[in-house]
């Protein structure tokens, strides 16, 4: 995917959860994370060996998941947390999409 | 989730996979994994500090895997990882299992 069709993705999530600051998204080869976000450079950082194994619809629930911590500013998965996601993204669609993302988390690490 | 019940699943399915050779299972706090197979001392561990968040489908999805990485004798999540693993469970609900069980690790790890 390329960097345009990322910031696109990220623009638009953080409009819908009202994030008014800018987020920079960073590709870096990581060993355990798929995803992580900092809240002190608002940066985004996504697994860049993971990107050939994601498609679209996961690496924007990465974004849409990373985001949610930033505007809670808490890393915690939460009942608070999970009651963001649930307002965007429908329970059985997140499963089937942290599920491609477990699989995709086996290719890289013997978590299973 | 009882001792008993654990070992009758394993029964079950080192029946149905036809391994027959004696497997135990053995429920240990780790850090990173949510399950793992020795060979060689034909040990199946599962992570003791995720069974809380696990229903029996997902253990049972665990027991599973981990002994089709047995029977292949191979910690490879290869194609042919994958083609035992549609024999027994279809993709859907596998993607299903795996997305509670990446739920699961999350409150364990931070790798998202």
């Amino acid at each position: 995917m390329k960097a345009e069709r990322l910031n696109e993705i990220l623009d638009q999530i953080e409009q819908d959860l009202g994030i008014s600051e800018r987020i920079k998204i960073e590709l870096k080869p990581m060993k355990i994370k798929a995803a992580s976000i900092s809240f002190k450079s608002k940066t985004l950082r996504i697994n860049k060996n993971m990107l050939k194994d994601l498609d679209e619809d996961c690496i924007r629930y990465l974004i849409l998941h990373e985001l949610i911590h930033y505007k809670l500013k808490s890393t915690y998965h939460s009942d608070r947390f999970y009651r963001q996601l649930d307002e965007k993204i429908s329970r059985s669609e997140a499963r089937e999409l942290e599920g491609k993302i477990l699989r995709s988390l086996l290719e890289l690490n013997n978590i299973l």
